[in-house]
């Protein structure tokens, strides 16, 4: 031992220092992921996979179809069965994708998607491992190929998959598991096994899929419920939206540390060809500029530079007019879309949109869309109903503390003819808020609310006020149309009292004082024994 | 390429699937640890460089000296040390102690400790790193051994320590940072820069060190702030709280998944054996009823049992009769300590406190401790202030989310003279919530508020009220005291009016008449006009 020191005092001082794995501080650590407990825990294992699925499918520009079948068994136990037409994992990936935590094709990217951690399936897995002790089994087929399928087990301790099978099965056979009904020429199987209470409420798998086919109208997804009853989200529109292209980091947004680790990486030749290689936005023009204000000579190899010389381009950068970052990264799904969804789930009376302009923080393009169905078969339940998303992922939990909630009750909504309790408004109506970009700042890796950031809350607000006001403006005529509507139901009810009345004053030939009277008449609230 | 994938199909659907690690996933998440702005991310660094110098001198049982020196410089950033009189880290360990997250001696531990999760401090650094680019500098000395200084690094890709600087220095001379004042025979120091913004308001470091001292009576803690300002947090007890021991965890309260594990892993030669080794409260006749329930030869192997053998012993267990958990692995501080530590910060004119019994929930021993201070030094703000800890530490942020302030919101405090604004306590009240266990359900990895349990929050509410009872008897007591003082108090101040009316009706000699005069004066509050 260096230094003198004997295994007595190892023991005392360091000695039990260890690596903990990742998977291991998860397992322990499960709700901050979303497995409190066996209620919720189904609804995350089936938004994990579900969230995959669509992913895929936007990925590969595939319409999506989405299946699935939970069946129970025991006590408290679900078999889950997810099933996607996407063009499918190939072999290599399988094991890891499911027995690996932080692993994944998301995370390094900056483009919108649903999953960004490559914590989420891997985690359902591990929770399904924990709970039941059975391992997940993956079925993955891409066109014209064989059908692959794994069992794959997480060795907890190392955060490594362990694969239990992995074979080739036939497709067309009985091997492939659930109805035929499902068979999909390419796309991904998941089967796990878990603790679980399925259940109908509001925090449930229904209500988290018929918040997602709001926001998907593009996809069709069938549940089969374990009472066998089936219940299908309906494709309304066959168009997808605009796929979210890649984009490289915005020099605004960057933190020091990161931009060191990219200059030792770098391979360019010139500290002017880094900084509009690695870099969105920056052309020749600008970087010599920048090189110019922090007083460098562009044409120096990154990799020579000092810790000190790249804060001093930072700085600069500051100070040199950059374009914001594009947003073709960014795939809102537009004002038709979200009124298609909200009019195929809801079935309002009146509905509107707002898609607002993408815009920036903190170097991270984002952009926020905003809904409001009211009335028709949406029933008055004193306080409204939030339908709250991420990159078109519903959000079900910690509502309170999402900056959606505090956008809303920002806004005066008595001004648009919305009563309020508090800050809440009150009646049939639903309010619909997403936000999509490139890296949503979730408040825990469960993804269940978004922090409260002043540049998110403040474009949410502005939407929201859009949308209010087109609701008032229909409010207000709507009341204003009751109000007529009433008074011709009043009118025409006291008819026959006012018949013979008004008869004898024509009669009388007083025709001018009569239209007087009348109007007296219909202002008095119609009361003939006032004539 | 197995299976005719080639590298073009790899590319599409594989091909960019990578590990994420740890280190990165924090970095881009680090919000998820307290570091979301320049104000809170000091706090967060000086918090978790605290904890770790309380749990290293509680560990040896050595009264702690901590020393947290401030200084500003550039723009928004500052210099962090702190420094502390525990035994030292060894040698091998200091890298990978702070410069590899997930690492740490208390993770797999079931015992109190203020760190649990082997997270912070390597955060801390790679926070540093991040903002400022540069790494972290150690110095550690054990008694009668030299320094020795680390400067490390974190290789944020790999989540590894990259040592820059490894050499052993006379902590006598200069090279030794900071004040000679501030020299200890052993401990650790450690020195860091990063982006910070130092405030002293309602989330400071002052702040956080006040409610440090009140929780750690038995610590001295001197704060020197960036403008030279020393404020000195005394030591008022000397007694250090007992030491926790670690336990085994309880049949009760594991997972499947984890006893498979054990089970695996262990090398007991029989079922039994296996039983009474691995898990606490579980003896020999435990162990055969258990195994006689689940119909499991109590001799065999516990390596051959089988995924549903384990599952069908963890049922059995379930109906098997088991003491509950030792609750040696707690350490609260007791109702003198907390007394002592109200006292010598709040300066209240009424101090009590609660230490409750220790309970169990899923397997988990924990117990709850509450103080409350009224009056004295202590202004009326309108609202109470809430003291909130778990396992000694100070939780500044995310109060609503907390299960201490939904418990306070659950008493009625009016019934203890206390006034309620909606259901929180006014006037000039401080209420201390504090749970001790050997695992707390955070709700974010910055353990900044406790998952909203029932056993926790109903133990919290017990607690409460016990103390609730008392403060509500001083008050009414101390009401009644002044409502008679202020008799008191009245009757002096018309002392010289009534004097000649009193001296006229006693020269008139009648003086039973007298007496009862006097008592329907003074019934009359005082008015001697009615005499």
């Amino acid at each position: 031992m260096p230094n003198g020191l004997d295994e007595q005092s190892m023991e005392e001082t360091g000695g039990d220092h260890r690596e903990i794995s990742v998977a291991e501080f998860f397992e322990k650590n499960k709700h901050l992921l979303g497995f409190e407990n066996a209620q919720k825990s189904i609804i995350t294992v089936v938004k994990e996979a579900v969230d995959n699925s669509l992913d895929a499918c936007e990925e590969d520009e595939i319409l999506p179809e989405i299946q699935v079948l939970i069946d129970e068994y025991d006590d408290k136990k679900c078999r889950v069965e997810i099933r996607d037409n996407a063009i499918g994992l190939d072999r290599e990936t399988i094991p890891k994708v499911f027995g690996k935590l932080l692993y994944g094709s998301k995370f390094h990217k900056l483009q919108q998607s649903r999953g960004q951690q490559g914590i989420g399936i891997s985690a359902s897995a591990m929770y399904a491992q924990l709970t039941t002790g059975e391992p997940v089994t993956v079925y993955s087929k891409q066109e014209g190929e064989p059908c692959h399928k794994f069992v794959v087990r997480i060795d907890t301790e190392k955060n490594e998959p362990e694969i239990i099978e992995d074979e080739v099965i036939d497709s067309d056979s009985d091997e492939f598991p659930g109805d035929q009904d499902y068979y999909f020429d390419h796309g991904t199987t998941i089967e796990m096994q878990i603790e679980a209470k399925y259940t109908k409420g509001h925090h449930s798998i229904r209500n988290y899929l018929k918040h997602t086919a709001i926001m998907n109208p593009y996809a069709r997804v069938v549940l089969r419920e374990p009472d066998g009853n089936k219940i299908e989200y309906p494709r309304v529109s066959k168009e997808l939206p605009e796929k979210p292209k890649e984009i490289k980091p915005h020099l605004h947004g960057v933190e020091l540390g990161v931009v060191l680790r990219m200059v030792d990486n770098s391979d360019a030749r010139t500290v002017s060809s880094f900084l509009q290689n690695e870099f969105t936005r920056v052309g020749r023009t600008s970087a010599e500029n920048i090189c110019e204000e922090a007083e460098i000579d562009e044409g120096r190899r990154p990799n020579t530079l000092s810790k000190d010389e790249v804060e001093q381009l930072l700085k600069a950068a500051e100070n040199v007019k950059l374009q914001s970052p594009p947003t073709d990264c960014l795939s809102p799904i537009g004002e038709d879309l979200v009124l298609k969804g909200l009019k195929k789930e809801l079935n309002p009376e009146f509905s509107t949109a707002i898609t607002r302009k993408p815009t920036v923080y903190k170097g991270n393009p984002f952009q926020v869309e905003v809904g409001i169905a009211y009335g028709g078969d949406i029933e008055d339940e004193g306080s409204y109903e939030e339908l709250r998303y991420a990159n078109k992922v519903p959000l079900l939990y910690k509502k309170s503390a999402c900056v959606t909630t505090k956008a809303i009750e920002e806004v005066s909504w008595n001004r648009y003819n919305v009563s309020q309790t508090g800050n809440r408004p009150q009646g049939p109506v639903y309010i619909l808020v997403h936000i999509a970009s490139v890296w949503v700042p979730f408040t825990s890796e469960g993804k269940e609310a978004i922090a409260n950031y002043d540049p998110i809350r403040k474009e949410m607000k502005l939407a929201l006020q859009e949308a209010g006001r087109k609701l008032g403006r229909y409010i207000g005529r709507k009341e204003r149309k009751e109000i007529q509507e009433k008074k011709k139901r009043k009118l025409t009810s006291y008819a026959k009292e006012m018949a013979p009345a008004i008869a004898e004053l024509a009669e009388e030939g007083d025709v001018d004082d009569l239209e007087n009277r009348i109007q007296k008449m219909v202002e008095a609230d119609y009361n003939p024994e006032q004539l």
